[in-house]
C-alpha cells in the first residue's frame, strides 16, 4: 500500500495479479477433472493480457457479450482465436461487423428467434464459411432465450435449414443455483434435436456464483464464468470466495470527515457504480468491518459507522465493489500489481464502454 | 426516429439540441430575472459545446467536481475561463495539477476542513495570485461541509490567514427543497464572516429538482445546476420538467421477445445504469406508459407490461434514463440532432471518465 501511496492518484481501480492467476487456476482445475471446457466471458477484465493468461491455463476460447467488445479482445492478443458472441445480433450494422469478424476468428452466436435467425441467414449466405449459430434456452432466468426444449428443437431445425448457418448447439444463463434446471432442459433438448437427426456439439452455461457447482449439471460441455478472475463483494456475500480472494480493489482517499461518525471518499458512483446487486451497502471497506458506504453520489461515497471512525482527510483506503464487471467499465485504466511487480503498471481496459 | 435509424446504431445517447437550447435559457431568464447568476455543473453533459451555449446564455462560468474535469473543459473551449471545483482537493498529484490550472484561468475551489486548507495553502503558497477558496458548508444534505455557521466563520478565517490562499465566499449542495435551510445557515455564517472583517463575495447553491425556487434563498448569489440542461426521469416524477423537456434519450433496439408481456432491449446497465434515484424501475419508454424497466443486466434492458407488448424484434425505441448525468459518463459519444440539423452528428464526450 505504501507503494500504491506514492505511485497512483485516487480513486483507482487496482487488481492483485497473483489472485487473478490463482482464481483463473483454480475453477481451470475444477472444468479439467469434471470433463468440461472453459470459456471465460472477457466482460469482466475487458483485458487482453488476462485473456491470454486464461488462454494459457486451459480455455478454449472466450465470450464476449457484443461485436464491439469481441473485435477489442481480438485486435488486443492473437491468441483470441475462437469467439461465442452470446447475444442477439440485429440490425445491418451489428451484421456487417459480424461478418467482417467471422473472416478473422472461429466465430459463434446465438439466436432465441426466427427473426434473429433470418438477419443471420442473410448476413452470411454468401459467405463461404457457414456461423455456427446456437439457440439461447430460457433456463429460469426470465431474461432471453426459447422458453421449453421444443422450441429449442424448432430453432435448431431452423438454423440447420437457413443459408449461411450451422447449427452450433444450445446456451444458457441460468438463474443462480439452477444446475438441476439446466440439466434437464438441456437433456430434454438435446435429446429432440438428435431424434431430429441434428447432433448437438456444444451446450454452454455460465455464470459465477455457482460455478464450483456447474459438474451438477453433466449434460453442459463448457462453462463460461466471468467475474471468478476477480470475484467481489456479491460473491463474498453469497459464500462463492472470501475477502482474500478478491482480486479487484478500489484504492479510495478520505477527503471530508464532516463528524466523527461519518467520512466521505473520493469514489463514488462513477467508479463503485451504483450496482446493489441485491445488498445493502455499495462495497467492503477491507479491513474495516465497522464502516458501511450508505450513499453515493456521482464523485463522493459517504461511509458510516456506529461510532467514531478514526479516519482523518488524506487516509486511504481499499474497497471491494459489489459487482467487479461494471466497475471496470467506468474507468480506462485499471493498475495491476504483484509479489514480484508490487508497483502498479497501468493497463488499457480495452473493451471498456463497448456498447455495439 | 427515421433519421436515426438509417444512420445510428444503438444503444446511443441521443440529444435534443432544441430542447437544451430552451432548458438552459429558461433557467437564465429566471435566474436574470431573480437576480443570481448562474454557474452550471457540467458533469451532466461534459460538452465543451453545451457549455459554451451555457455561457453564451449568460452563465458566469462553470462548475466541476474534479480537477480533470476541468482541465477537460478547459482544454475544450477558449470560453471557459472561469471554473469552480467544488471538491476537496487532497493529495500532491491533485494539489499540482490544481496549481496548473489556476495558472490558465479563474479558478475557486471549497473545503471543509483545516486538513484540506493547509493542503491547499502549501501547494499555493509560491503562486503569484492567491487561490480562491469557498467554505463548504452542509445546509442539511449530510454529505461533505462543516455543520454550523460558526464552523464556516472560523473556517473563512483560517483560510484569510492562510498563505496563497484568498476566503472565497460560502459553498452548499443543498438539499432538496432546502431553500429556508439554506437561507438560514448562510445567512448567519455571512453575518459572523462579516463581523470578522471579511467579505463573503459569492455564495453559491445548486441543485436542479428546486431550481426554480433557488430565488427563496435570496442570500444565495449564484446557482449550480446541472441536470436541467437535459432533465431526466426522475425530474419528472419529481414534478420539475415533463417528458417534452428531457432532451437526453438512449436510442435502443428489440432483441428479443420471449413471451408476448416481454421483451428485452440492448440497453443494459451500461448505457442506463443501474441509479434508481429512489424510483421503481430503469427508466421510461416514451410513447410507452405501459412498459416498465423491471430488470437491467450489463447488456440486456428487461421490459415487462400487464398485457401484451405488441413489440417485435428489431422495433425501435426511446428511452428517458433515470439520471441523465451518469449515462453520459458511460458513452464515449453522444449523438446531436435539432429540427435544423435532423441528422445526427457525434460530439466526443471529453471529460467523461474523469475521476482524478
Amino acid at each position: 500500500m505504501e507503494t500504491f501511496a506514492e505511485s497512483l492518484d485516487t480513486p483507482s481501480v487496482v487488481i492483485d495479479m497473483d489472485l487473478v492467476r490463482a482464481n483463473i487456476r483454480r475453477f481451470q482445475a475444477y472444468a479439467d477433472a469434471s470433463g468440461f471446457k472453459v470459456r471465460p466471458h472477457i466482460k469482466t477484465h475487458k483485458l487482453p493480457l488476462v485473456t491470454d493468461m486464461q488462454l494459457a491455463a486451459g480455455a478454449i476460447g472466450i465470450t464476449c457479450q457484443k461485436v464491439s467488445e469481441a473485435e477489442a479482445m481480438v485486435a488486443g492478443s492473437p491468441a483470441v482465436t475462437d469467439v461465442l458472441i452470446t447475444y442477439n445480433i440485429v440490425g445491418a450494422k451489428k451484421l456487417a461487423r459480424l461478418v467482417a469478424l467471422a473472416r478473422k476468428v472461429r466465430l459463434s452466436v446465438v439466436a432465441d428467434s426466427a427473426d434473429v435467425v433470418d438477419g443471420l441467414s442473410a448476413a452470411f449466405a454468401g459467405e463461404a464459411s457457414p456461423l455456427a449459430t446456437l439457440v439461447e434456452c430460457d433456463t429460469g432466468a426470465n431474461r432471453c432465450g426459447v422458453g421449453a426444449p421444443e422450441d429449442a428443437a424448432a430453432l435448431a431445425r431452423k438454423i440447420a435449414a437457413a443459408p449461411g448457418l450451422v447449427f452450433g448447439g444450445l446456451m444458457t444463463y441460468p438463474p443462480a443455483g439452477g444446475e438441476a434446471a439446466v440439466q434437464a432442459f438441456m437433456s430434454e433438448a438435446k435429446a429432440l434435436i438428435e431424434a431430429d437427426g441434428l447432433t448437438v456439439p456444444v451446450i454452454t452455461s455460465g455464470g459465477t456464483p455457482t460455478m464450483m457447482r456447474a459438474a451438477e449439471a453433466p449434460v453442459v460441455t463448457e462453462y463460461r464464468p466471468g467475474t471468478y478472475v476477480y470475484n467481489d463483494r456479491s460473491l463474498v456475500m453469497r459464500g462463492a470466495c472470501g475477502w482474500d480472494d478478491c482480486a479487484l480493489t478500489v484504492l479510495a482517499t478520505v477527503v471530508s470527515v464532516p463528524a466523527d461518525d461519518r467520512a466521505i471518499i473520493d469514489a463514488g458512483s462513477k467508479t463503485l457504480t451504483s450496482d446493489l446487486f441485491g445488498l445493502t451497502g455499495y462495497g467492503h471497506v477491507l479491513g474495516r468491518d465497522d464502516l458501511a458506504i450508505d450513499q453515493l453520489s456521482e464523485e463522493h461515497g459517504r461511509m458510516v459507522s456506529t461510532g467514531p471512525t478514526g479516519l482523518k482527510v488524506g487516509d486511504r483506503l481499499r474497497i471491494v465493489p459489489n459487482h467487479a464487471c461494471v466497475v471496470t467499465n467506468m474507468v480506462d485504466e485499471v493498475y495491476l500489481y504483484s509479489a514480484e511487480e508490487p508497483t502498479p503498471r497501468a493497463a488499457q481496459v480495452v473493451a471498456r464502454g463497448r456498447i455495439w
